[in-house]
């Protein structure tokens, strides 16, 4: 039984290549690997997904202005030169330079947000003796690099707010997208049957959003822009029960923004009807209504949402977008190094004996982010008192939400991830890391707010905007930015058919 | 708690016009929903879907040549004025004129072929209890009619056959469409994994349709198309491993067409390296391949087909289609009638006494099928000895692959129930049903068949056509049957788009 074969396959194919892993197929790692030179490298992308997400039009496809896929990019296509191996990496040995990858092609939780740990509540042994029993079965296996770059992003934050990961909708990949789209129909079907009394319709069509940042922001837009254009329409009768609130931790929503443009946004939202609601402390999300005959069918879709200080609160669906968690990938596979990696170290600060001491990989004591130097390298530092001392891999970078440079405040955004995976790409491609240093160049950041109208802050060229100019460059950026041809027809096209025609909403 | 809000609602828009109750959103029910005239006749159509499906597009969204949603109309959309309830048609009371509808607002299984009854298994006191206890959570409730039209369409027939409803994939509806999709892909992508053997992956992408009608043969086609243009390319080195097998238990395929068209067809497989083999008897369908390590884990994607007199064979997938098996919902809610309807019945025969008598309505002995006159009225008959008595109900009409008509054979297929739906909306809007009779217009059969190629049989100022003028014919036809004006530019947009860049084969 010749197993193993594609390994195979992959040592065949390498013509003396080096051996490029990259972990992670977001704008980190996707980026770099469009950007990357396959004479020069034999590239691998290991990820759980297989696609790209556009992140940005995320909130479009979850009402249904765009088709799921405009937002997405195949991994694999006729184009890409790249291998690709559908997994998780499940470990790194820095010493040997080897990754275990553990194979995720068919996965229920597939295309959604991650909001916990695989592993969670698995002590060691437990995970020992599962995992040589994937390693059997083939499940697990290992793979050499000659360079890795790090591009695992970040998990959806929940605070440890009881009930979020149960029942809330997250908004970060795909298929959150899809959940979304189809429980916002199902509450309209559902308020809209004989047996449905109103003031079951008044919750189930209640929409709650947690998080005034961008994300939360564009999802209301985006969710006002579908009742007022097309549930008007198709569910006249409903519209009085419909509502939208914003919960927000913080006394403002898009803080991120000018003060001014945020004002703007907030404005814009309290004359559309949307309810922002700051310095609001979610306690917990159970299923639900409150006040409510519980026997009641349609009264099971509906959820209690507790705000500290308040009357329990009787939604359709909860939106939770309050940020980001670090990734446990970093702290279960990377914490450890212990021995000092040989002929992969250029130190920074003197070392009597690195064999004699062990080495554990730098992590922003606030974030529990990988801690990189301005070229992008890993930082690593010995244990216990030998804290002063520090040194970098040569062949381990690390980019995207998942990493920071050291002394640098950069936003963990798209933009960020974008700008450093290309800058990598460029440098290993020439060989000239050694010459430069990554810096950011901050482009400007946008939202759109609802009914046409967005806001951009800080853009090359324009400024500050805000309303109907805005908006034009909001979807001109989408629209350039997107990657491949197809997309670039595709999006205008729904754009075009769902203002003509209004949205799809059957439900599949 | 006022309860019953919309049924309320449905009363009092209803304006003196007659209430048509439509069960189904096929070809058949569907079809008359557009047609009706919504100023004549308050329509409200249930049906566990909120959509219609323009079955002929679905094999090509199975594989991606277009996406889902192009062969889908919404029921509710801006011009749509009937009222619509997603629910069951749980029974109907044709004495008193009442439909009891269980709402399927949130049905996991939404969107997939059925092949079983809901109610399976329970006996008849199970089921009062549930119903009770549903109608008090309002989950089921009762609708007046003055017309009923019964469109509910067919189930898949699966012969019985042991593992096939768990563990075949069907092709009915959109939801089979994106499993299939999904699964094919998981096929090569486990298939690329570096730990796959290769006798494993010479199995799990072998993939076996069963069932040589137009359905088995048109999906056939579409896979090589997407195998051979864009799995080819996407991934060289496992076209080797691929393979194609068309079962059916008849000595030909195709049969109801021409047998020079089937014969083309059949040349045109095995050029293309399609292998059909007739006269087989499926008996099993098992999870696991044949002689492999079953602990191997890209193995337990695999299942085992069981061939009557041949040797198990190891496969990926298999898509069943073997023909249509009548809706429980004829023999559950329609079987018995008992009472003599009031002033609703023309009899065809004198009955002395037609109150004295149980009445059932009339199925065809062979299928199980509702029987009409030619004027789509479903025909009643009294229990026993009673047999030569006949009449038929007046406000009670049956259309599509439910129902047939009295000593007519018309096939079941899409044609013969929009031509139906239409002759009936039609006869309805101008109240001139008892001046004309129902005649089927045979407007002719397409099938493709791959590589750009398709057959047409019999159609209107055409006659047989084979090769590429067929496939012109059969694109347009298609296009110009399209209902919506949205999919009219979606579905060109998409042949281009998939030609050009390839099929999108991200999984989510």
């Amino acid at each position: 039984m010749a197993a193993f074969g594609s390994k195979t396959d992959l040592d065949r194919t390498r013509d003396y290549r080096e051996r490029v892993i990259i972990l992670g197929s977001g704008w980190a790692g996707y980026t770099l690997c469009q950007q990357l030179d396959h004479k020069k490298y034999q590239v691998v992308i290991v990820s759980p997904r297989s696609y790209f997400v556009f992140t940005p039009l995320l909130a479009s496809t979850s009402v249904g202005t765009l088709e799921f896929r405009t937002a997405l990019e195949p991994i694999r296509n006729r184009r890409n030169k790249a291998s690709f191996i559908q997994g998780w990496a499940d470990n790194v040995d820095l010493y040997n330079k080897t990754v275990t990858i553990e194979e995720a092609v068919v996965d229920p939780n597939q295309g959604l947000a991650l909001t916990g740990s695989r592993h969670e509540g698995k002590d060691q042994s437990q995970l020992q003796t599962e995992n040589a029993s994937k390693s059997k079965s083939g499940q697990l296996f290992d793979l050499r690099y000659d360079k890795l770059i790090i591009g695992v992003g970040c998990y959806n934050q929940t605070f440890g707010v009881p009930g979020v990961i149960q029942h809330a909708n997250f908004l970060k990949d795909v298929g959150d997208a899809r959940k979304i789209r189809k429980r916002l129909l199902e509450c309209f079907e559902t308020a809209a049957l004989p047996t449905t009394p109103d003031n079951v319709r008044r919750q189930i069509l209640h929409f709650a959003v947690v998080g005034g940042g961008p994300t939360g922001i564009e999802f209301s837009a985006e969710l006002h822009d579908l009742i007022h254009e097309d549930m008007a329409r198709i569910y006249p009768g409903l519209i009085k029960f419909t509502k939208i609130t914003v919960f927000d931790v913080s006394p403002n929503v898009l803080s991120q923004f000018d003060s001014k443009l945020a004002k703007f946004a907030s404005d814009h939202f309290a004359r559309s009807g949307i309810d922002i609601r700051t310095s609001r402390r979610i306690q917990s999300l159970s299923p639900g209504l409150p006040d409510v005959d519980p026997h009641l069918q349609s009264a099971r879709l509906g959820l209690t949402l507790q705000v500290k200080g308040e009357p329990d609160e009787g939604i359709g669906m909860c939106i939770w977008s309050t940020g980001l968690m670090m990734n446990p990938f970093i702290q279960q596979a990377l914490s450890e190094i212990r021995r000092f990696p040989p002929n992969e170290v250029i130190f920074k600060s003197k070392v009597e004996d690195a064999q004699k001491v062990d080495w554990h990989i730098m992590q922003d004591p606030k974030t529990g982010s990988i801690v990189t130097n301005d070229r992008l390298r890993v930082l690593i530092t010995p244990d216990g008192p030998h804290g002063a001392m520090k040194a970098h891999l040569r062949d381990v970078f690390a980019i995207g939400d998942c990493s920071v440079i050291e002394n640098k405040q950069y936003p963990a955004t798209a933009q960020v991830a974008s700008q450093k995976a290309i800058w990598l790409a460029r440098r290993l491609n020439r060989q000239d890391l050694h010459t430069t240093r990554f810096a950011f160049n901050n482009m400007g950041i946008m939202a759109y707010i609802g009914n046409w109208r967005a806001i951009v802050d800080g853009a090359k060229g324009v400024g500050n905007v805000s309303g109907r100019t805005a908006w034009v460059l909001w979807r001109g950026a989408y629209l350039a930015k997107s990657i491949s041809w197809r997309n670039r027809i595709l999006i205008p096209m729904y754009w075009f058919l769902n203002w003509a025609f209004g949205r799809d909403i059957s439900r599949f």
